[in-house]
């Protein structure tokens, strides 16, 4: 089959034939790949940034979220079967250490992550597991739903976890319009009843996310921090949720946070760095966020089919994935890119 | 009566005589002092750390751990009368606010703090509100309870809030084995089945830990990252307390934890410095602890009847209150320095 | 001024002149009446229904649903002012007892419920405390909320209640579309993502139930269990919320209920009568459900001023209570009849 | 091999020789029985009180509390490897399912119950899952434990639930002093520091609760719930612990409950009977428990190796079945009757 290969670090990647993927163990799944969302972490591949941590062995096929149809599976599957459209939760998990067994699959201690340390979605087929194949509505698309795989399920996850403690006059601040911001802004508006601020520097976003749900936008100017606490009666948000984690926003998001405030970390990049006095004193919590769960990427599937969230897609078909990384690394791609067939 | 007062920073203490404090509101209860304890921050109030913060106009009498009877309340006060035996909650709390409407009335939006911006405990009597005195058993008296009142309540306060994710297999470090440490470490263990490790600097406190429920014992040597991971099979553990917030303790801490961990900030000192990636990925939480609520006071009391928590106590009468300062700026106080009339 | 009174049970409520209640305590409010909710508890009062258990002596003003404006306010009162619009809590309660302290307000060991055991607001004026009064939106008119003040407090109390265990895909049962089912819908709908499906043997109550959220009506014909399992995949619904508790209504929602799932009980008359094994085997939660507390209230008010809740209102001025109440008994209002001044 | 066989409802168990199990799937996991409790269950299922509801086909073989050393595994075990010292859960579940992907596998929808609807551990060999077994501490026997794995689970995830919610000063009552309330005893002593009440009608069974940890007992002599009210400052328990869920248990284990107050049903037989208007007016919850995860085992061993949750035990060879059945059927057996090889 034709697959997408990291050949090298600071190299281009390279469209080749491999043989396709097989099941070999009981709980193997192949799927055939209706969508594969090209991403920034895609970008920082290339750039030799993951070499390191994931140890993977070049070449690889590389694409980390990933949707399309049962294609094979192995003999223990129940869960699925031939033909069921599905999207791909990004981690193989192992489903016996106290992790998996509490339903926090995502700190499974022995867990793959395809198209980071094995073979991934820019491909024809991808192998994975039974336990990270979620069924899709009949009227979702998996070229419409794949970037919610792993972007998405990022920034439902922790969208999720804060409307937990929201209650009605509550105030969340959304840090970062872009993509992820985008969902977590349909997130918080279908799971609660907060007050949403978005904080974005690029005034189209803010605009843009006023109409997806928004209450209130504030454009990153310098005086948006003052803004928030103008729209919070001076107290500050009960929640910050930060898409950003860089270029200030960690200060900004914690000088926007009321007493007992929780600030989630979800874009990172450059340090937090507070004061313990700080933290005590308020008694502020921050709280961090990786990829949803299993779980999760249910729940998100369920509003995606409701159409309660959506995504802009801009599609590519598989051998034009240079055009692909290409936009994106060039700020030409609006919502995210995906490769299909 | 007689009063203990700061008369101007860094000056030294001088006992005077003031005027009774008289109930003249509703809810005003007058507590006749049995024990206040003398605690760092009260060195700190005399360097001038806190005059600009509490506002305080000088000068004023100090004193912010106090217990004693109740002598005289106001008409609406129906939850104690005269004779009482009380330990006072550190702060007077409206009851009005949403934060006090909620339980959570350290996060009042109108309270006070007598001992730091209005009269305190290093006096004959204290006034001080229905809302801040709780009632103790008959076993306990004030000059032993005394410093519960704000350095046990804060270890309270935190060790009860980790207790409520600890699960038996779960392993809690406890960096500072000094009074609030030592407080925590009974409560934990009185609390959870988690196995608990106490990290100190000074063996001899560490080993005091040992005596009183710490099931592991690490002197901080600067191998005790290290060793802690040891002790947790090389995973990190489930929760850190860190009493402590300086001297690296900060960055020791957030090593010594799980994925998915919770770290306690209740000491402070230094910042806490964390690249955003190391959070996300391993989707830590920082939390901040301040004092204990009213109703966490009313629970720290029981332990404190029930001989599950206790605390050693040196005692000076209230015109030895020098000595008291002194000893306790030299290193002489073992446990905690109270006041007595 | 005028007062609508008790004069006996089993007898026609009487208007009659009394006197004005004033402050006397620090914490007093005197509350003029903008609008008073006509409950069917006042018909129960009536029939005698509540005459040993409130232990109430006759003649008293009866009413408990009550909003207006502040008129005047006792010494120690801040979180109010004359003139400000208010909805009033059904109960006043002590801010001292361990249930006050924790926020459970409703569990107070010390209340007093105006309309039941004292003066209501059927009046010009009503007295409350402090603690009972919520400021509301501009926007919002005390004669349109005020029978939020209860009924829908107690809607709202169990819909949020039931709402954080629900998640997207999750579907609730809400058994009696009147009243307190008709604010349900609505809350779940602010709160959730959850399929909401709602019973009543009314055709028409489902009819409307549909066009404020619901997304599936059920005809309570005899086959409607049937008809939910149906909808829920033969499993059952996460969570009922039953708002009739009578007619078989509590052994059909148990019927409807998935294993681990949550029964709400919130009206009442019949007997929970169900097999301990049953309980056990599925593993399924009955959970009682009284009014809400005070910050439940704020959070009501917040939606309603959003225009999440809403409700259908039939105006009296208050010297025609007799045929608001006569209207009430023979079912010829729509929504909740409301006194005006 | 040598094995424990039902062959007929109201007949008397048998002896017989059966092959041995064999791994046929990834996860299957052959254990050599080191002991298997001897259950009221199991006499319940000779009377065929479970024929219809397990649908089994006879003869089969009956057990189903078993631990011992793993004997054999599938390819795809990693949790467990041959000669492993394991405690087995006693359900097989499929992992895969939204509850077991929440880590509620109790309520699976596709589990096995090895003893009551398959081959259970009455013999020299059990075949069971990966995901259903349990590594046990050196210091512990397989058949010192045995009857942990599903009577004392159920015990262990009752208490553990209920201790959730238990807060110094609260009070935990718990009805019935024997197998199950011996080790929900134990469990909430180190698990919380509320006040343990325990109620039993025999006299013995109530002082030996008071040697491992209970706070007062109460002989069920009539006077019972008024002695637990007196016990309470009359306000009644936050929680009662029903082992007994017979006899009229249910109906004085309400009468027992503080307002606001959980309920917990783990003992079953007769009807919970309860006015909804007492459920509502108290807001009191009636909560359901059915046998502990897979999560809460491992936090059994885990109490279990500390020496915290400790079990009588009357040990029988496995051929002599037949008296192990006797003396249970007849009350002659102090604490859990145990198979051994």
């Amino acid at each position: 089959m034709r697959a997408v290969q990291v050949v090298g670090y600071h190299q281009r990647l390279e469209l080749t034939e491999v043989s396709e993927p097989e099941v070999t163990g009981p709980f193997d799944v192949v799927v055939r790949i209706g969508g594969a969302g090209v991403c920034r972490t895609d970008l920082h591949i290339l750039e030799g940034q993951w070499a390191e941590k994931s140890g993977v062995t070049l070449p690889y096929t590389i694409g980390h979220e990933n949707a399309g149809w049962v294609h094979a599976v192995g003999a223990a599957v129940t869960n699925v079967a031939e033909g069921d459209k599905v999207i791909v939760h990004p981690l193989i998990t192992c489903g016996l250490c106290r992790a998996c067994r509490s339903g926090d699959d995502v700190h499974c201690t022995a867990s793959q992550f395809p198209g980071i340390d094995t073979a991934g979605g820019y491909a024809e087929y991808l192998k994975t597991s039974a336990r990270s194949v979620v069924k899709i509505d009949d009227a979702l698309e998996p070229s419409d739903v794949a970037a919610l795989a792993d972007a998405g399920l990022t920034a439902y996850h922790a969208a999720a976890k804060a409307a937990r403690r929201l209650r009605p006059g509550d105030r969340c601040v959304v840090i970062g319009a872009g993509g992820l911001g985008h969902i977590g802004v349909q997130v918080l508006k279908a799971l609660t009843a907060a007050e949403i601020v978005v904080v974005d520097r690029n005034p189209d976003a803010v605009k843009l996310a006023e109409t997806i749900g928004a209450d209130h936008g504030v454009v990153a100017d310098g005086s948006h921090v003052a803004a928030v606490l103008d729209l919070t009666g001076g107290n500050g948000a009960e929640t910050v949720i930060d898409f950003v984690g860089e270029g200030g926003a960690t200060r900004d998001g914690v000088a926007m946070l009321r007493r007992a405030g929780d600030y989630h970390v979800v874009g990172y990049g450059e340090n937090i760095d507070v004061p313990t006095i700080d933290i005590i004193s308020t008694e502020i919590n921050l709280i961090g966020n990786l990829v949803g769960s299993y779980n999760d990427l249910c729940e998100l599937m369920v509003l995606a089919a409701q159409g309660k969230v959506t995504l802009h897609t801009q599609k590519y078909p598989l051998d034009r994935f240079q055009d692909a990384i290409d936009d994106l690394d060039n700020g030409r791609v609006r919502g995210r890119a995906i490769l299909t067939p």
